[in-house]
């Protein structure tokens, strides 16, 4: 079934989201975090009715759409407290100063303000977490816009029914109607990436779709900026030593890693680097030889896997290490194993995501092999080192070869489970990430959807209420240079109680 | 005289880029800071030598180039105390728990990274201070990143001079010879934006130029950030009470803004609305008609804006309000005179950029004419609101529309003299602005340039030094969610003076 919105359902989102952003803009602080939080509970007292129409549609088990949900909401709350916090609006406060030089400076006070309507382009593989209430409509409610969600085709149902519960809930806490809004269809997704509504967009998916669409809002007659997830492969090294002293270790994280969620994260690692000489190698064909995956969220996703699967294969000296055990409609965990050498010789295609429970282990003979697999790597969300104790030698050059590739480096541990939180960082170098490097998951993931104005001598009764001097709402500023947290009053730069 | 950069010389530029680019990353902030004040001294001292050159080669007189040494070496300075003070870094420390819900969370700390070599296209307007060693060099060494100045064929001389000054300076602070680049003309800045050493560029010039730039970072093999400043024609709204309390300071503002510099800046006003039924039109008369101007920076330029004027004038409506003075070689200073019916029937032609000592007054009849006027302003860099006073009842509306449509929101005052400082705002909607919207002048310029970077659980001796439990820099810092200030401990969240 293939569901596609029709022009004039576009039209009325577009039109819907403009006059929503106006409304919003104009929030109160609390008022926008009421909405969050309106929003996380109803998402929570829906999760009976949405979760069995999730399973139908993406043969997700129960146990992990009700983790993701519990994850979607906690999210949501998140940027209530986030927003609540108000740091997120980076205000910088600079008096006049007539004895500036080399010219006197007048009274600057800068914040960030809500871009406009954002348009959300769905995943697949979280239906909740990175879908119609997921990371970037929770962030950019936060930012204070209206957001069209161009739902995913794997779940069209769900998006609809999800859809409803949120701007039901919505409404309920005084939002406009046309605060959130989806639309289904590739062609409804590309007509609104191009209407002059839409200020900005958030992706996650293929680099193809995802090169094409940036594309697309780069050409527009008014170029918008675009944040896109593409592809990742999150490699890892496990150091000589950590292959001595946690063998047992890695291989159960790693199977546990590649195969979670049927290897359809895009955490997944898909390549880990380990020394050859260590029996790391057949502790892992053993142990992948008992790991099941499932089914896989779609019928082209899984075609996607096997085609995938088979071109990896296809490279001479590429062997299957092991193979795990499925059922009927499952897919099977793979790893194959191959030497740096045959890496290097076809790194088009063994570089390249597979979605699914797929993962490379490259045997490096030396240090020098090592080296130079690492310096073909290309841009990834995540990098984990793997080593012995924090004094293991090969550490630091490692961690700082992976930090020029990633976004997150991990140090022993694996990168699935992306902890929602201040300072977690979900996006990396091309391709993980394309346009300016953001992160779509965090608290700073809000910064994707504002922009900076900055105020030139204007009236305290006519600046926007943080820009006044005195701190009511009590957020960080910076004034004149200082960061400042609590009640600062600006015209004085002292604590608004010492003025009493 | 062209001069343009062999091959040869713009892969060596490159080379040096990368090469210096590892060495300025692994410097302490104090390092970093006392490259730019290096930097700073040398520009200043060379200012004798440089002037001369930037004169013969921009005819721009000799105490506006004195003072641009000036903003620039300022600028310079204000970004090594931003380096020092370390919020700009972002750090954002969340330590372990293990009762987060729904998952434990791991020891997560980001910051942010230098981005990698820098490409800047230098503008023809500022020979120092938008050139070799301007607010883009500044802010990308500041973010650690080494830089590669494309130089403005208007002043190439002064481009190879002021470089030899910077290099030679850097290279007595300890760093690489490859720390700043210049290359110079047209196919040279297209080589290198293609180049895969290249991480991010800056550009400021013309929307034609600036639009086809970015669609080549875009379209890469990996795409890159592009950060252009186009056009802008800072828009200005006179209101009745503005009109009938300050006729005399509007006229003289108007009139010494839109001739500064020959009419030569990006804050440029470039359009005034104004009400029909005041004075006001008759006095900006007689005070045009003693203004003066200056030659323009080249002859190319100037032919612009010759042409430039001829399409303005070209419209049916547009009659010359007013033209000063002029000497041989000088443009003259015109403003042209235009109702909004006018303005709304060629908004294609009057709403672009016409670089020079031009400015259109458009008189509004009455406030749903001003209205329909401000609905079709294009964005840009800065606006202006004119009032009575505080409580002009005309003025919160226009601000708020003015807010969006601009970075920078002046309220009795003209746009011109950017003040380099902590809340400055110098960027704004397209066209004034386009990748996402950023700044090029002030503190948070350095963004651009910096990319985030999150390290789970790494032992301590691995963390870059600032993310360290002990806060030895005593930089700002998030933990846990609550910003601090000063040596704060991350382990406990305590000031570090309180645990001994």
């Amino acid at each position: 079934m293939v569901i596609e919105s029709d022009p004039t359902s576009v039209r009325q989102a577009l039109a819907g989201a403009v006059e929503a952003g106006d409304v919003l803009a104009a929030w109160e602080l609390s008022d926008r975090a009421r909405l969050l939080r309106g929003l996380a509970d109803a998402l929570d007292e829906a999760a009976d009715e949405l979760i069995p129409v999730a399973m139908e549609e993406t043969s997700l088990p129960e146990p992990r759409l009700r983790g993701e949900v519990a994850r979607s909401s906690g999210q949501l709350r998140m940027f209530a407290d986030v927003v609540e916090e108000g740091s997120f609006l980076e205000v910088v406060i600079d008096t006049q100063d007539p004895h500036a030089v080399p010219v006197p400076r007048p009274d600057l006070r800068r914040m960030l303000v809500p871009l406009g309507p954002v348009l959300v382009f769905a995943a697949s593989n979280f239906p909740f977490a990175f879908s119609v209430p997921g990371g970037d409509t929770a962030s950019a409610l936060a930012a204070g816009c209206p957001v069209i969600v161009k739902g995913h085709p794997g779940h069209p149902r769900l998006s609809i029914l999800t859809h409803r519960v949120l701007i039901e809930a919505a409404q309920r806490c005084g939002a406009p109607a046309g605060t959130i809004g989806v639309i289904l269809g590739e062609r409804a997704g590309v007509d609104a990436l191009r209407a002059p509504e839409v200020a900005a967009a958030a992706f996650t998916g293929s680099m193809r779709g995802g090169r094409a669409l940036h594309a697309i809002a780069a050409q527009r007659e008014v170029p918008i900026p675009f944040y896109g997830e593409l592809g990742s492969i999150n490699p890892a090294v496990v150091t000589e030593s950590g292959a001595q002293q946690r063998a047992a270790e890695i291989v159960d994280g790693y199977v546990g890693s590649f195969t979670l969620g049927v290897g359809q994260f895009c955490t997944k690692p898909g390549l880990v680097l380990a020394p050859s000489k260590s029996d790391l190698v057949d502790r892992l064909a053993g142990a992948v030889r008992s790991a099941t995956a499932g089914p896989m969220l779609t019928p082209a996703i899984r075609a996607g896997f096997v085609n995938g699967l088979e071109a990896l294969k296809g490279v001479t000296g590429v062997r299957v290490l092991a193979e795990g055990v499925g059922l009927e409609d499952d897919v099977v965990p793979t790893v194959l194993a191959l030497d740096v050498p045959t890496l290097l010789s076809a790194p088009e295609i063994l570089l390249e995501e597979c979605f699914g429970p797929v993962s490379l282990l490259v045997t490096y003979a030396d240090p020098e092999e090592l080296e130079r697999a690492v310096d073909i790597l290309p841009g990834s969300l995540t990098a984990t080192v793997y080593g012995g104790d924090s004094e293991d030698p090969a550490a630091p050059a490692l961690v700082r070869s992976m930090q020029a590739r990633a976004g997150r480096v991990i140090w022993n541990g694996w990168p699935t489970g992306v902890a929602v939180s201040w300072a977690m960082q979900h996006g990396g170098p091309w391709p993980a990430t394309v346009g300016s490097i953001h992160t779509s998951v965090g608290a700073t993931a809000v910064r994707r959807f504002q922009r900076p104005v900055c105020y030139q001598n204007l009236p305290e009764a006519i600046l926007p209420a943080v820009l006044r001097d005195a701190n009511i709402q009590g957020i960080p500023r910076r004034i004149n240079g200082l960061m400042t947290t609590g009640p600062v009053t600006a015209a004085t730069g002292r604590p608004a109680s010492g003025e009493h």
